[in-house]
């Protein structure tokens, strides 16, 4: 399995500056002052650039993977809601009753629900549901490691698997979409391993603990990264992510692996899939010019992780519910993107002059 | 036309709290962590109070005018560009080459151009072009008043026009867009004149002004601030919008007050367009409640003239082009609200377990 992750991450191509120089000329000549659309220039180009220069660029068909794990940590109350939720919660996607059905029908994308790791047994056959159990939730990250190498080798390999069904079906954007009870403590741990923040400075309230509670989770974040220290000091970001990640974490930083291998654009959502992202990225740098960080999270530590990642979230409208709803709202924006460059008219075109 | 300006703003009603309490119960109903929706949470308690507890609620159709009009205050080099551009935007929106063509279409909302006052005759006849020229462009307003009471007074009664328009047509949410070279001085000017702002501290360069470009437009600002002291002093919002706006941004005032009135959303843009919703905020404050301010304007004013106002921008993608683009974007978010509050599965509906 290594060897397959190996062959993919080897795989994955640097983007072509002068490529995105082309593109900036092009903004600059179509009928509006220089750089006056913002951020939507900015995703204009880097799109341009992930599609090899494409005389028209596009982001659709669009599809959003919200995959599911449950987390031994659960077990040290680090969350409000009974870890029963989460598969609720899978059934209520397949019944497309979540803020993800709704918000991606919105934006027109495909949504698929992938089981990576939910507790408890498999679910009736559904159209848009990916049955990949790879164990029924992790261990509890506070006493050791959350997951075996191999589990998070054939999590990392499921979401390569993903991106990959998705490229043969055309799809030119993938969302990443997370759902799982007490999955902003093995992401906050993340965090802290990869980016060398404090447990204190990071945790937040997740669904909505009080003060006590986030001090509570933060202590058990600070015992999970002492009881995998040793994960940790090789400097193995495998290890790492095994060792306090979750199993639809790992399956999200594999979708983002393969979507950049793939030149797929990877529309990242909110707290726990910048975590995969920074995971992936600690595997391969290169992931990043693939990706959109789509929003910035209300869970505050959020905002400490993007500066360290010296990354810019797109939307600011205070999400903290994950399922990939932050990636749907940004898809429109990128959508937009594509269309500015690609049917706006030039000065020249639009008989039009120029500022001077 | 000040008795049927003044039966418009009678007519604004304030929201009803009790609906808003009602939005949120409902809110707090679906599958979801309270709150965790954030911004679009607050967009459909607020859409709800304005569609008066309809059972559904719903933005579309949508509609975005996109409003032409000429300064005098060009003639003291305060833009980069020549004049002539408003009347060969004009053009371009015609053809469907600029911005705010292709961001109406990719949200999926109707594009109306108007002409209140650009300079030179009139335009061919075009389907969405609505020939409401009220005069050839303003006077300077460094110099003196840059409208009559009368013309400005018009401009606002074709912006309830379009607003009354849009409402037979059945159009819900109308977005505020404008096209007017040398257009950010006039409105630098109504912000610190409503605001009380300083010309040194929100005068920005427009559409690419340098230092000593910003430091000269500032100076145009000062003297016109001057030169319409009498207007100013006089605390009359009608007379302060015409000695210093303009004829697009007078029937964008005009739009926001017909709009409020019609129980319509309005989505305003961002520079200039937050300057006619301050005008018009001035003349019956209630509007508020029927706006949301789309996008935080890169024209640095922009930020401390929202900070005044005590409102919060939905998007901040650095956008400074105008013409309703920011608003085309907001729209979608606005869209994404109402299916989510309208289509969400409530915790019992769902079997899912709420928090405790």
């Amino acid at each position: 399995m290594q060897e397959r992750l190996d062959s993919v991450t080897a795989a994955i191509r640097p983007l072509d500056p002068a490529q995105g120089e082309r593109a900036q000329a092009r903004l600059d000549d179509l009928t509006k002052p220089k750089g006056s659309l913002g951020r939507l220039e900015d995703l204009a180009r880097q799109i341009f650039m992930i599609q090899e220069g494409a005389e028209r660029i596009g982001v659709d068909p669009a599809r959003i993977y919200t995959v599911a794990g449950d987390h031994g940590v659960n077990d040290e109350g680090v969350s409000l809601f009974p870890q029963e939720v989460t598969r609720q919660m899978v059934l209520n996607f397949l019944n497309g009753g979540a803020g993800i059905n709704v918000l991606a029908k919105t934006v027109g994308a495909q949504l698929y629900v992938v089981d990576a790791g939910s507790c408890g047994g498999g679910y009736d056959e559904h159209p848009n549901l990916i049955q990949a159990k790879i164990a029924p939730g992790t261990a509890n990250l506070a006493a050791g490691p959350a997951m075996t190498r191999e589990q998070c080798l054939e999590a990392l390999l499921l979401g390569v698997r993903l991106a990959d069904e998705a490229h043969e079906a055309g799809i030119r954007m993938l969302g990443t979409g997370d759902m799982g009870i007490s999955n902003t403590t093995p992401s906050t741990a993340l965090y802290c391993a990869f980016l060398g923040l404090d447990p204190q400075e990071v945790t937040g309230p997740g669904t909505g603990l009080d003060g006590d509670g986030v001090a509570a989770k933060a202590e058990v974040i600070r015992r999970g990264l002492q009881a995998n220290a040793r994960a940790m000091q090789s400097g193995d970001p495998l290890a790492i992510l095994a060792a306090l990640g979750g199993l639809e974490i790992a399956t999200l930083a594999g979708l983002v692996l393969g979507g950049a291998r793939n030149r797929q654009v990877v529309c990242v959502d909110g707290f726990i899939s910048t975590a995969a992202f920074c995971a992936a990225q600690a595997m391969c740098p290169t992931v990043a010019e693939y990706c959109v960080i789509s929003h910035a999270s209300a869970e505050p530590g959020h905002a400490k992780a993007v500066e360290k990642l010296g990354l810019d979230p797109l939307l600011h409208l205070g999400f903290r519910l994950g399922e990939g709803t932050g990636a749907a709202c940004a898809m429109f924006l990128l959508r937009g993107a594509c269309d500015m460059f690609n049917d706006m008219a030039t000065f020249s075109q639009a008989g039009v002059s120029s500022g001077s």
